[in-house]
Parts: structure tokens; sequence; C-alpha cells
């Protein structure tokens, strides 16, 4: 294993300090680094609360500040943050509007997440759970989909109603409005590293990929021989829309994120942007917003997502709304 | 060799039609592909135009934009491209004010970029050579210092002096100081590999690393046994600050990028910065701007390199101000 680190012990510590001091106009790191949260917070705002294993950066403290997430729970690589680091959080950004906790579809996620409302006896606690990944029903960390890349859509749609003032439940069904919205489906070419493991955590033939993947290197729906982009796009892009429509969200106009794993470079992700989206406006479907490069990774992890989302106009509003994180920034 | 095209001879024409289609909003792509170009062009202002051999994505194309880049002219993988792109290009967004090119210091370019402005009779244009690799003084395609990631500091202080109405002649001296103030030294962990060649470019072994790696994987100053970031940061700190100070341009305020050649995932870039950091601290120099991603890459390389560029006032102001381009953002 040959990485950027000191020990294993140190990379998650290192990292966040490091974050925090590349980005301290924007964030501040909590007590313990039990959270990353914004540098200016709003009161009376709805706030968002995400959080869930290391070695998916950006995801989720990259996407802490206006626009988005009010702050983000860290934990070890690929390992559920505690109960005791979402209270932290919570108690941090609570701007008297309630909570929203964004979680994706893990066990460890929705049992500490879940832990972390039950004691909040103090604070109006609300959850939304993502579960965008469609290769597999039940997965190794997971009771039902898991949730991946779709989870950048969800908090960027829901963090910018919550910034325009709307309240605890409306963010909470909008919430589950754009998760059910969004589907998605990864493919990795070769395996991750945690740096504790020191060895990759599954092993692909020269000629393989895993077709389905999920962002902790879990097993897809197939092994396969590598093809082409276009192959790829294709099979991804049907099971993304056909799951759509057999869910009636056949999508008229789309937003399209081609999501990197940590290891594939950006030239790559525009040709499968561009295979995808050929894929996609052949059955009808317009991409009218597009998002590509790393945003949720598998440490270094080559291959790639697609996310579909079906958008209708208040969602691709909010999705042009301002953003200001580490992470992702646009609007005036 | 695993990636994510069709076939190599297709590579650079579908990532660049994926890109200008995912960038509609902000980018154009020229005629045959031979440039692109911002979206919307300012009249009376010099025009900023760049360019070389693709592979270190989002360089140049992720930024064009307002605040930074008029064109960018993509080569083929590694190679530069023509004069004749860098003619249309001139061309597409002279905006009576003259054409400035900013060009890495490699044989080919700056043979390229020269007989281009020789043939461009009727337009006024001036250069500005871009050389901030300390790591050798000759490399496999350069005579004298390789230009690699400081690039983006240049095209980025430059174009904000551009945007705010500086003439030809002050941008191209801007250009020249940023340059001179810029220091960059890199380290790769594994080789790349060129889609057409489809195999590394070079080997290392599984607990080896090439210190003051070039950007397309030319050898640097040695081989090393993998040690560990703080080793990593402190020799390379050391050899720009050496540098820096050595030609007069020691900083006490500093801008910091640790950018990722493409197959290193953002934690361990903090990591790095975490320690780069620190190193300079020790070294009284104060970080007082950083960046940290993949901006000029090596296909799918592991490793970082570090650029410090000393920072005067107006350095610091013209890096801050607004720009919109797919790959950098900020500012309002």
């Amino acid at each position: 294993m040959k990485k950027l680190i000191n020990v294993p012990e140190s990379v998650l510590a290192e990292s966040l300090d490091g974050f925090a001091a590349a980005h301290s106009d924007l964030v501040t790191l909590g007590e313990e680094r039990k959270f990353v949260r914004r540098a200016r917070l709003t009161p009376g705002k709805v706030a968002l609360v995400s959080g869930g294993g290391s070695g998916h950066e950006p995801l989720h403290a990259g996407f802490v500040g206006h626009g988005m997430l009010d702050a983000a729970c860290p934990g070890q690589v690929f390992t559920s943050p505690t109960p005791d680091q979402m209270m932290a959080a919570a108690e941090a950004v609570d701007g008297g509007a309630g909570i929203l906790f964004i979680v994706k579809n893990y066990e460890g996620d929705v049992m500490n997440f879940d832990m972390a409302r039950e004691m909040e006896t103090g604070r109006t606690t609300e959850a939304v759970l993502v579960d965008d990944d469609v290769a597999v029903e039940v997965s190794t960390f997971s009771n039902g989909r898991r949730g991946v890349a779709g989870t950048v859509v969800v908090e960027k749609i829901v963090g910018a109603a919550a910034e325009r003032g709307d309240d605890l439940a409306a963010c909470r069904a909008l919430g589950e409005r754009v998760n059910k919205a969004t589907r998605s489906m990864g493919v990795a070419l070769t395996s991750c590293t945690v740096p504790a493991a020191g060895k990759p955590t599954f092993q692909l033939a020269d000629d393989e990929i895993e077709i389905g993947v999920g962002i902790h290197g879990e097993p897809g729906r197939r092994r396969a021989k590598h093809s082409n982009a276009d192959t790829l796009a294709q099979d991804m892009v049907t099971a993304i829309l056909d799951d759509l429509a057999g869910s009636g969200s056949a999508p008229g106009s789309a937003l399209l994120l081609v999501n990197g794993f940590g290891g594939t470079p950006l030239m790559e992700l525009y040709v499968m942007y561009h295979a995808a989206r050929a894929q996609m406006e052949a059955r009808g479907v317009t991409v009218v917003r597009s998002l590509v490069g790393n945003y949720v990774t598998s440490l270094d992890m080559a291959g790639c997502s697609l996310t579909v989302t079906a958008l209708d106009t208040e969602m691709a509003a909010l999705w042009d709304a301002t953003v200001h994180t580490p992470a992702l920034r646009w609007g005036i």
C-alpha cells in the first residue's frame, strides 16, 4: 500500500485538520473533531446535518456551507459516526427551526442517527433516508438499497430550500421527493484500499470490472469483462431509467451526475458523461443540468457512478440556487 | 489497461464533446474542436489564450471563463496543440486589446506558440512562459524547468488583471512576476497510462516513489523508498522554499496549492496539505491562501505536487477576484 499518509490511525484527524485549515473562511471544526460546521450560522433556519464514514470525500464535509449542509459528522474510514457526534453537531448548529438529518441507507448510519434522534429530547428533529442505488436490493452493509452519489443531489436541493426559509416538514418532504426522483449505479475498474487494512478490499482481474459496485467496494450485480464506455453507459442508464419508469418517475428533463470514485481522471469522466447523455437522449430524456467530477468517492477506487434525477421546475430552481461550500460553488 | 473510454483514438474528441455539453452555460467548443472558448466574450479586454497536451484536466479548458482564460487549445494526450489551433483561438477571442499566450515550458508548446505568434501578423500578441517546477533544470521534453501546477496560479491572477482592464504589457509583466514568485515540486506513487500506449509510462516498485516527477511522468530528482506524508512534505517544501529564497523571493505570506495528479483521493491531499502547511510555518511562512484538489493532473497517476506562490497584496487581491469557470469558481 502506497498512500500519502503518515500512519493509518491518524489519517482522519490530519485530513480533517488540513481541510479545516484550507477552508477556514467557510467551515469550523468542532471540538474533538466530532463535526465540521459552517463558520457562519443563520438563526431561524432549518439546520441540515449529515455525516457518514470517511473515505468518500468531498462527501459530506465538503458540502458544508451556504445553501447546503450546516454540519457534517465524519466517521472513521467506511465507519458510521457515533450518536455522540450527531448530537454535538445538532447542538452546534440548531437555529431554532429544527434539525433535518440526511442519512445514507447503511445499517450503522441508520442505527446511529436513530439513536441520536431518540436521545435528542430537547430538539425537534426529522430525518431523510437516501437510497438511490439501483444495483442491488440488499447489500453488505445495508437492508434495502444503498445511499450513494444521489446524496449530493438531496443535500444540494434541500439545502437551498432550507436557505430560502422552508420549514422542517417541508424540507423533509422535499428530501423524500428528491430521493424518490433519483437513481444511481456504479462501476468499479479497481478496488479501493482502506488505509487500516493495507490491502485492496476486493480483487479484479486485469480485464474485469464490477458492475453495480457500492461505494465501499460492496459487490454489485455482476463481474464482467471490461468493454468500453458506450456499453457501460448503456447498461447503467438502462438500469436507472427502467427503475425510474417502474416507479412512475420517468423523467422528461433530468439532472445527470457523473461521479468519479477517486482514482479515475476527469478526462474519462467526461467521456462517460458524453456516452451517458447520448443514451438518455436516445430514450427521450433531456439532460438539463449536469455535474461531472469526484463528489462521492471510494478512496482510490477507479470507476464512476451515474446518477439521474427527474427534475421538476422547483427542484431545478433549487439546484441552481447559490451554493458556497468547499466542494460545490455557484450562483451569485 | 482498464479505462472508461471507447477507443484511444476518440478519447479526446468524446471528452471535449462531453465537457462542452456539460458546461454549455460557460464555454463553447470551436470548429473542428480546435479550441474551447468562453461562451460570452468581453470586447476591449486583453484575451488570455493557453493550451497544451491533454491528459492534465481540468487544465486548461476547465479554466476558461470569467476571470481566467478566454480560450484553451487542447492537444492530443501529452502532445502540444498546433499553431493552427492557437491562431484559430486567437481569432475567435480577440477583443481588440491584444492576445496574451500563457505557455508551459515544453519544447513542443514553446515552438508551436512561437510559430503561431510569428504567423499572427495582423494581431498584437505577447507570451508568458511558465516554468515553476524546481525538481530538475532539464527534462525529457523541456529545456530549462518544466511548467506544472503553478500554471493555474498564473492563469488565475493574470486572468483577474485582464478582467479589471489591465493592458497587454501589464498582463504580461504580471504573468512574469507571478511565475517568478511561484515554485512547485511533485511526487509520483504510480505511473500514468497514456491511452494510445496502453501500458504504464514507467515502472515503480511496490514501495518506491519518484520524487520530483513531471506531469507526463518524466523522471524527477530520484527514486526513493516510500516514507510518509510528513517526510515527503518536508522534502518538497524545503526544495521549494530554498529555491525561492535563492532567487530573492523568500515569502512572508504565501499561497499553498496541493495538486492531485488524478489517481489520489482528496483525503490524502488534505493530509499532504496539513503536513506541508506545518513545514511552511516552521520556516516562518504564513499560508494565507489555499487550494487543494485535482487541477493539473497526469491522467491516472497517483501522487501530488506542492506549489507555493510568494504573494504580495496585489496578487492576493487578484487571486480573490471573482472567477467563474468549470473547474474554479468563487467570489460574488
